[in-house]
């Protein structure tokens, strides 16, 4: 009976995967003073790394892994400034930062407490955006905090977590003629959005791929495995979701309203990009239509095997439990005496042993067939 | 039990259909440049054909077929041009059409990529727009991307797929009384535009008369395959909905904006069109609610069915296992010695195998009778 | 058992109504030219009959049953005249009157394919209104379309289907004082489309009664005839609902849109006319969640019917499979020698007919007892 | 077994009660002339009661339960005149007050044919409201429908049903200090909306009372009746929000429209009147939530019952039914003569006797303990 | 059987936590005069204690516990004045405050009648806000009302409840630095709604660990205990949003409105506010979903085991109920003297006793199974 044994069995357990933390982000203590630069507790920091890159039409400086006091020497460069650090940076870094920027105290704290909705605000002429840059990790969904602050010859961003989504935008800015370069940093601007938008696409199809093992697999085998699988699903679904809907709204809102920093051609690549969020968006909502559905499927095949599994016992005992009383009934004690034709087989040699083997050979036969149906 | 192994069996298995991918559509790589022609890679490329009509009220000159060389010499015709790409064009013909009518790299993009949402756009005075031509092809519903691009005097489209829906258009054009004919390339335009929307319909109907043959099937046999077409239905459903809710926005922009290339006239024929496509997406709706209803419907005949099976079980169990009780306990040992009444049957020549027989019969008929209630 | 072969049996299955086609109307084959008047193939044509009304304050003429040259006299007359087309008209009647009235190809389309949405356009300074009049007919549902035009002194009306619904609205006009007599042919336009929506509220009277009959049955015996009613009301609400959702939003246009051809008067009258269809809008929503409702009790009382069969079954068994063993353990040979309290039935004479006649009287007990609970 | 019966019982059944009944509304007859004061058919009328309140800051007269006649005297009055209409009014009466104040036949209709949606409308600078009274009587919830208008220094009000809900209104009017005699009749048109609005609580807070009941019983005992108390829970809470819905979008419409005779005052109150009609929806909301949960529950518990029913079945079976076998294999004849220890029961002189009451015990035991589980 | 009979064990009834009242807060008696000051009966009312702090960006003096007389003397404080009222005020004591700053009655009639929902009202120049605070106290979630007046340098405030929430404020005020010395009292007022919002995520946490906590148990064991901990999650949940969804209308209200008293520093944290109480939005919409997730795995986990129940049943008496017929046909009176194979048991010294106790180790295995698997 081991098969069927499978809610109480450590290995079982053992095999469901446990969901992700679905956590309220990391919040002020309520009462706290707003924008103070205080790195919630916690927290394992992982050490930031800067990277600098320095560029006009002509020219470019790459300082790659560079100390704070490194990078400061651009600070005040007239030439476009990206300044990216990854991972969590320290207080006095941030500050640091923050200082040569005027960087709002208000956008500080969204920086560092990561978690944060995606959004646009402005501050003193500068554009502050929030956005997700998802991930899929070993089966796991990870979403990292991406913050930009858009000046108007300079970029800084920070993006929480250890992998640096940009290196591929770096290399672009290196090419002489690519649009990066020949544009404003405002395009810089759109094409670190348009990274982080792009980046839920491969989670999307690891997210689908996993939905249609599902479905071949609901159908025919209903197992507490399925179940936790779908519930996974559904949570991930869930928190992308959450990560998407305001990303969507940022970008729209980025459009819509007039920005003196954002210029006709970057708006005209930031509608591209806010097409790929409604894009992803829709596919989101699909993808939890669909697992809803196998839900339903699921509890209908599990209907459906209860239904299987009833139809046999209700065979087997209909038919036999009547038999069995009309033996009892007659208690089978016919007179051998009588006539040779009443029951010749228990004055028979090997009457006994026969049955038994009969007997034995039953019972093999049906656990055969129980175990071929997966019943234990 | 033949009949009750239905999820071990490999015939029963092979019965499923497969649910259609619901892919994300080619994304680009995160990070990639925007508006580079590059085509996805995994996609087997039907070589493109071109058609050409150039044409005024007067006179019209149709390339069928044509090559990219036959075609260029009516780039710059100061009459009305219709070229028309039907497959996947390699990048090289894209780049040459691109560069004859200046069209925006962005938009050439998303006709490389097919798969996207419906929409549309204003690049530099031309309309760009994208719509989606569903076909019901062997039960399975693909959707072709159009994109279309107008101009001052031309229209360029692109349409995804093996199948030119275009057939029709081309002949009433070739008419020279059509209103194709006698109005301005806004008029081909809108005419592309309809016939996408109505390429919908046939789909649809399809889809109903599924839906119509699974609610009778559904009620009197609520079998695995039927589930598995229910599911189907919901993930086609789901597939068409996703195509026209997009569409139906485009559609609307277009009317609602004062677009200078599209005339008075041709935008009250939009505005029919768009009707049409509200009218498509009201279907799809309704067949949403009417595929949860087959499901739900599914659901509760099983619930009957099972609540049947349980009292055949009972009936059957609660009248012989109280009878098997009182056999039991007497053991059916009457002194047959102090009655000619008691257990005579014991005493009779063929007592033993009219019994024997009367099992058999019981045994068969209940068999039958299973059988017929499709138990096994 | 007959009772529960319910699913078998061909009497039962032909209780079931079938359920009504929601079909996606009569589209147009993609690619057809627009405003072509060619009857949609495949639909019985009803000979259309023409009612003529042309009155004034003072006077009335009134041509019932005529033709259409009959009819052709009046269409220019100065005073307000009323055509009023009853069935599906052929081309060429439909073209007669369009070219009196300069009707618009794309509005004339809608009115041969019946089945549209309700809408309200304007074409060339005339209005065009699609409307719905559904009717209850034989416990079936039917939704005739009405279109109408209307100009400055003239409304033309076209009605699907066999059942004239205006004859009210003739015997009033042929009132001298009536409101519509005294009012322009706005008015006329406002009754027409009254009676079109209050034509509603008895189709919903009769599924509110459904409704509540359904309600008492589910609760005491969800049978599966029960099961199909609901599934036909869900139908039919989900039919009448998407008649009337577009139609709310006609009239809401037509109320805010400033229409010179609809007067002050005639718009308030119109606002209690879109109360109308709000309403019963209001009704269908409810209607629909009661129908919900219908579904979970249905559900809920066949799972309580399974737990009370469960329940008659586990304790029969749990009483009597125990005491079996008991019997069997002991074979019931006592010593009749040794003791006289040792089974003493089995020495009586008529020990074996009483313990028949027992046998026999418990299963007619019980077999009636199912009987009772309609459990066969 | 009678307790398993609930579903034949005649008590049971009429343990049940009836849901309310969700109709129409009384609908005008299709085709009907609008605005024709015509009582609808088979309605039982009650007597209409007249209360007439004269005031000004300084004084007040009242004539209570007045004749029209009395009435008539002070339709001119240059004073604040509060007329009010209890019970469903004949014709010539409404005719009466009609032709007084110049009241529109259209909302005289809506006054007569009670059932109405809520709604504020304006006919020639009167402000004619329709509102919702809901009351709880013997736990069924009736709504009485209250029809204002208001006039320059006039309000005439209508309430369906036999209750008049005012009295406090207007013992508030007698006191001299009190805000309705010192502002003018706005602030008494508020009074009445306020009261209207306010009836709504004490038939939440009973509805309240009954889910909070309810969700103690459904845990441990999920009965046909509790099925029935959710089912009509439901029921009256779309009643209720019927009656809402349109109550709170009439209070924002009168706020936000600008009405000359509602003074800024009174408009402030009035917000207060439209808060506590959100907060009654948000009540209504939660409520509905509520008791789909206790569905939800509902049917989980009986889904836990049957496990459990199940269990035991299962437990007893398995154990029983494999042993029996193991008696029946050696049909217990165990050869006495040979050993002492062989059945050596069946020798004894009251074997039998104590197998019966050993048998009898198990029976009872076994019974009491169903009863008590409350399995019948 | 004592573990499955856990719906009728006082014990187990005990276990169950009585869910939240949710009651329609207190609400005016229908017909009462607005903006009376009594207090709701029924009512405990905790003592209000007084807290002052007057101050400038030089000086401070705070008076806590103070008495209506000491705070009455800084009414007309050329400085910013905050008063809070901490607890239930009673009617004397409001209306002193009431009067010195000329409160609105229909505000202070809020006030006292708490549970309302949150808003944000414009009285003759002075703001008047409503929010909530909810606390999570004992996993029993408790929700404070929150009354705040914002003048020209004053702000009033009232806390229901007896835990003051603003002990942090004021010692953040004290510090002569504190952004809150520095700027007016909006940013002051600021500071009591940002404390307001942010009490809401330590909740939110303690909500989110108990799904999470839920989520494992559900999977293994789907007990009563556990259907009623989803049944309170799902009740607080709804308590929770209820109190949020207003609050986030009130904060959008107050950024997107221009009112004098709160200066663009202000409005900036303000929108900060409003992305916390969204953020808190999102979360309680990710956790309903969460809830409704458990509630489906626990009915799918449910139907898993009664998979399973019948499953062991179903082999169990497939494989013994045909053996049983096969002995019982058989009588297994198999002639021993004809051969020494035939049922030499019988025969054996010690048969009977080894019978006996093969039944017995039989019994006892298959129930330490059953109590293994937790069936009772």
């Amino acid at each position: 009976m081991s098969g069927t044994s499978s809610e109480g069995h450590p290995l079982a357990k053992g095999k469901l995967r446990h969901p992700l933390h679905l956590s309220p982000g990391r919040f002020t203590r309520p009462g706290a003073a707003p924008g103070i630069l205080a790195r919630p507790a916690g927290l394992e920091h992982l050490p930031a790394t800067l990277c600098l890159l320095d560029y006009d039409a002509t020219d470019i400086t790459e300082r790659a892994d560079c100390s704070l006091d490194e990078a400061r020497a651009f600070f005040d460069s007239p030439r476009n400034t990206w300044l990216h650090v990854q991972g969590t940076p320290n207080e006095s870094m941030l500050q640091s930062v923050a200082d040569a920027y005027q960087l709002h105290p208000l956008a500080l704290e969204d920086v560092l407490h990561t978690g944060q909705r995606a959004k646009a605000e402005v501050y003193d002429g500068q554009i502050f955006v929030i956005a997700s840059v998802p991930e899929a990790r070993n089966d796991q969904i990870e979403i990292a905090q991406l913050s930009v602050f858009l000046g108007d010859t300079w970029v800084v961003s920070f993006c929480s977590g250890d992998r640096d989504p940009f290196e591929a935008i770096r290399k672009r800015t290196q090419q002489k003629d690519s649009r990066i370069r020949r544009n404003g940093v405002d395009f810089l601007f759109y094409a670190l959005l348009d990274t982080a938008v792009d980046h839920v696409f491969p989670t999307l199809e690891s997210l689908g791929e996993r939905i249609e093992a599902l479905e071949l697999t609901v159908f025919d085998d209903p197992s507490r495995e399925a179940l936790n699988e779908i519930h996974l699903l559904k949570r991930e679904l869930l928190l992308v979701r959450r990560a998407l809907w305001p990303q969507r709204d940022m970008l729209n809102g980025l459009i819509r309203d007039e920005h003196k920093q954002i210029g006709g051609n970057a708006r005209l690549f930031l509608r591209d990009c806010y097409d790929h969020s409604v894009h992803a968006l829709d596919l989101v909502e699909s993808y939890r239509e669909m697992a809803s559905s196998l839900l339903e499927i699921y509890l209908t095949s599990l209907s459906n095997r209860m239904n299987d599994i009833m139809k046999v016992l209700t065979v087997i005992a209909t038919v036999f439990i009547p038999l069995s009383f009309v033996t009892g009934l007659y208690g089978m004690n016919f007179d051998r005496a009588v006539s040779p034709w009443n029951m010749p087989e228990l004055g028979m040699r090997f009457g006994y042993p026969v049955l038994l083997l009969f007997i034995i050979t039953v019972v093999v036969g049906m656990l055969i067939y129980f175990r071929r149906r997966r019943w234990f």
